[in-house]
């Protein structure tokens, strides 16, 4: 048998649209000994970490915790918890994302209603406000930017919608969260998720998730009596939460001063998640939104005077990724092979509709940096001269890249 | 403010009953830097832990492969999967996990037959045949080792069973894989799921699986036609996964061929996964089992000699963990703060009708060590003589516990 050996991936500058490069204090702080459970330094370690995210969620609110999964574990926890059949959800769709809310709201037998807008844009606020007054759902369900199209959606106004119609306001901001301005309790925001993998700096595999008053209410509502309590007019089945894992209400007694045991906290993730927080906050919130909206702005800036027009509604871009349509005279894919495979740098392309017609080229997390940029604006120039870019205009990607970097200084 | 430190735990041995203390290589494994999601040395990784994971679970399975969450996790993608509204489960219940598996299959929807074993014993086989051949399930599922109690249930026994009876069989291995036998294939396990924080010495936070062919069948005869695509007689919306997050479908889908998205792997958690494995398979499968036994007949032979009365069915004990009765002259929380506080050992107590009557002592993973049992017993012995246990027998816990290694070196 040939030995197995050590994991030991190639080097690689992450500035696709996430996964991106943990920072490496985080990657250290994945490497900590673990503790027993309820071990009274890990317990006090997670009520810190509640405390962490509340201000990297910019909320109060006190049930801020992790669900630990990916960010779509969030996203399930937060809709299987608030939704039981039949419920009305209403769901802006502006990208893959989108979609996925609805698929997910669908698994929990939501009656969904989807309001689109075409791919590259936002949904505009009026649209949305007419089906919610029409429909009344309990949950208006949105992604805040989608990675398939590099549109936010602007979300204080749906807030406001979603309070003057009586529904909960759930947010996916598994793409946004840290680097993008984000302000749940301003913005009437009652269900935030999130994941590490993106503007946190971490690695994939835990979920920040954020509670409001009223959102508790709607999950204590549906809290689950257990068969021998039950009385004749119970009609516990239909109410209680089809998951277990994600049953938020369990999640809480166990992140709580009950402790009440449910899973077992993914400690290594749990470590990375505090330090993805501390590492933010150290900065400073404000200080990291605007790194992320320099290194967006310095990249989107070098991409379109390299020729490389911009897709998207600009005015409505997330900060941290930007797409590019991809030229016709040559291979997209091969232009990617290249650059992962020859400078180490990864850049992504993008799903249905747009699959191989635009390049994602993020800088989020440790990655929004002057370096990253600038490197990978000087290899992508190489790769596309190489490749038969004709349109090219050599240096004058870096060039524009640092003079935003120097009109910000 | 006041500055927030890096993460910094105490120093701790963790002789609970699990999670225990991680592999120093599995957290250098965590600390590797990430690479993207569909670069082709993180797919060739994946593809290549599902071959270590074959090994661990002793399986020519081909869909062998992580869901991204703790243990419980495993068990409701399994479950959830697997079991359709109004479909019947058995369940052999033998302490609190067996109570688990009928609280997740209840939330899917199954009518579940529930066979309780007095605690502290196994099932005995003849009971569950009585009720699988009455009830003709579509799963019977178990627990194999069930930490509460310490108690394994054989399974050799219900894989020919269900198999005669036309039942998919599944078993929760968390407690027991790698540190006690397993056949899954000889035994005839349908679906097995596992964690990392017991005998595999890696942190919480991903759960091993692998699917028989019929169990692959199975799912695949629920998989999701969208919409667009139903034809009249499609009744899609019953058969449906309830979850999107859990539907191994989709996951298999995603660790397979066709790479199709899904979440986005849990890369720091699938190093460590990776690493666990391939520290188990490096040592010898066999060897590991061994180890484990040595050590734990070591652990109980040494509790007992101290005075300690063993708890539960000798003849069915997990070989990982021991429980031990407390002593009615002590106070069993104060026995176990100050093994905490002053020696830095953690043990565990119990749950349910046990709760503060036994101890649970585990040796599993990295710490079934003849060092750590050692200065266990040593330790204890020093806070029962403080804590007044008048029994206490000074020495003989080490001496038996000596006495088991010389007799198997």
């Amino acid at each position: 048998m040939t030995p197995i050996l050590p994991v030991d991936p190639p080097a690689r500058l992450l500035m696709g649209p996430g996964p991106v490069n943990a920072d490496p204090r985080v990657l250290r702080a994945l490497a900590t000994p673990l503790v027993g459970q309820y071990d009274p330094w890990m317990t006090d370690t997670m009520t810190e970490t509640m405390g962490l995210y509340r201000d990297v969620f910019a909320t109060d609110n006190e049930w801020t915790m992790l669900v630990d999964g990916t960010s779509r574990a969030g996203i399930e926890a937060a809709l299987v918890s608030l939704i039981e059949p039949g419920d009305s959800v209403v769901v802006p769709v502006f990208g893959r994302f989108g979609h996925l809310l609805v698929e997910i709201a669908g698994r929990c037998g939501a009656e969904v209603h989807a309001v689109d807008a075409e791919w590259g844009t936002a949904v505009p606020a009026s649209k949305i406000r007419e089906v919610v007054e029409t429909v009344k759902p309990k949950v208006l369900a949105s992604v805040h930017g989608d990675t398939a199209t590099t549109i936010a959606q602007p979300l204080a106004e749906l807030g406001e919608i979603a309070a003057a119609n009586g529904a909960l306001f759930y947010v996916d901001a598994t793409a946004t969260l840290g680097g993008n301005p984000f302000d749940m309790d301003a913005w009437g925001i009652d269900v935030a998720t999130a994941g590490l993998q993106k503007c946190l700096s971490g690695p994939p595999g835990s979920a920040p998730i954020s509670l409001s008053d009223k959102a508790v209410d709607v999950i204590n509502g549906r809290r689950s009596i257990e068969a021998g309590l039950r009385g004749d007019g119970d009609t516990e089945s239909t109410r209680r939460i089809a998951s277990n894992y994600f049953d938020l209400g369990m999640i809480m007694d166990y992140w709580g001063p009950k402790r009440l045991n449910h899973h077992t906290e993914a400690t290594s993730m749990l470590y990375a998640a505090r330090e993805c927080a501390r590492v933010i906050l150290e900065e400073g919130r404000q200080n990291v939104i605007d790194r992320h909206k320099t290194a967006g702005d310095a990249m989107a800036a070098g991409l379109a005077a390299m020729g490389l027009p911009l897709y998207g509604d600009q005015e409505h871009k997330m900060a941290n990724v930007v797409a590019v349509e991809i030229p016709e005279e040559v291979e997209g894919e091969a232009i990617r092979a290249s650059m992962l495979a020859d400078f180490g740098i990864e850049i992504g392309t993008s799903f249905g509709p747009l699959a191989g017609r635009v390049w994602r080229v993020g800088t989020m997390g440790v990655n929004a940096r002057r370096d990253a940029v600038l490197q990978t604006l000087a290899a992508l120039e190489q790769v596309l001269r190489i490749g038969g870019f004709r349109k090219l205009d050599p240096g004058a990607g870096v060039d524009a890249a640092f003079a935003i970097y120097q009109e910000r200084a």
